[in-house]
C-alpha cells in the first residue's frame, strides 16, 4: 500500500490532535471539519479500503466507535451524528487508508464557529443525498443468494 | 427501545433478503435501495443508536464488515462504496435500530435497474454533500482534549 499521511500521524511523524489510542486503533480530529467535533477513526493496520482489512482491526475499530461516538456527541453538544467511511476515490474517499468520520449532526449550524476559518463559520455536518429505489422480490432473492455465496 | 421493524426481522417475524448471519449480527438487503447491492448490517442487541450500543455487539459488526464488503462488491459488480450509519432522526436514522448501509458506489449510475421499480432506475448510490471548515490551531487543541477526557 502506498504511504499516506495517516501512515504518517500513525508514527508520531506528523502532529494532530489526538483523541483516542490504543494499540490497534488511532482516533483524532479532522482538520477540514464538516461539524464542531468531527473525528476521524484509523485502524493502524495499513489498508487502503475496507475490504482489505482484517477482521481484526475492523473489529477493534468497531470496539471503540460507541464509546468515541459518547465522548464526541458530550464534549460537542450534538445530540445526533453520523458515522461514514468511503472505499475508493468514486465515492469519496480522499486519503487511501481506512478510516472512518464521526460527524456531529446540528439542527441549525455548528454550535462552535470557532473551531472554522471560513466566514460563514462550520455547515450542519455531513449532506446526505438518498435516492432510493425499490428491490424487487424476485431480483432480491437472487442478489442476497449472491452475496451470501461470496461470503465463502 | 421501542419495537422496531428490525426487531420483528431478527426474530424471524418478518421476511427479508438475508444476506449473513451469526450470533450477534444480521446481513439483509435494504429494500429501498440507492444501488444495486446496496445492504443492511443490524447488531442482533437492540439500542436505538450507535452510542448506546455495547462494546462486543459494536466490534462483532465490525469484525463482519470487510468480509460483507468483499461479498457486495463482487456480487454487485461495484468498485466503490460507503459504509453508513447514521444516529437521530436530524441524522437521517429512520428505523430506531443500530444499522450500518453498505451502498456500493457507481460511476454512471447502477448497473442493475432490475432492482429497481422506478421508472429512472436506480441512482448511483449515497449523494454526499461536503462542505468542510478548516480546524484552528488552539480551538483544536482544546476540543481534543475536552473529547479525550470523556473517554473514561
Amino acid at each position: 500500500m502506498a504511504e499516506t499521511i495517516f501512515s504518517k500521524i500513525i508514527r508520531g511523524e506528523i502532529p494532530c490532535h489526538k483523541v483516542y489510542e490504543d494499540a490497534h486503533v488511532l482516533a483524532l480530529l479532522d482538520i477540514f471539519p464538516l461539524s464542531h467535533g468531527h473525528t476521524l477513526v484509523i485502524p493502524k493496520e495499513a489498508a487502503a479500503t475496507l475490504d482489505q482489512l482484517s477482521d481484526e482491526a475492523s473489529a477493534a475499530v468497531g470496539r471503540v466507535l460507541p464509546r468515541l461516538v459518547r465522548a464526541v456527541l458530550a464534549a460537542s453538544g450534538a445530540k445526533a451524528c453520523n458515522i461514514l467511511q468511503n472505499n475508493g476515490e468514486l465515492a469519496h474517499q480522499a486519503v487511501m487508508h481506512v478510516h472512518f468520520h464521526i460527524i456531529p449532526k446540528f439542527a441549525g449550524g455548528s454550535v462552535d464557529t470557532g473551531t472554522s476559518g471560513d466566514a460563514g463559520g462550520l455547515g450542519e455536518g455531513l449532506g446526505i443525498g438518498w435516492k432510493a429505489g425499490t428491490l424487487d422480490g424476485a431480483r432480491g432473492a437472487a442478489l442476497a443468494q449472491a452475496i451470501a455465496a461470496r461470503l465463502g
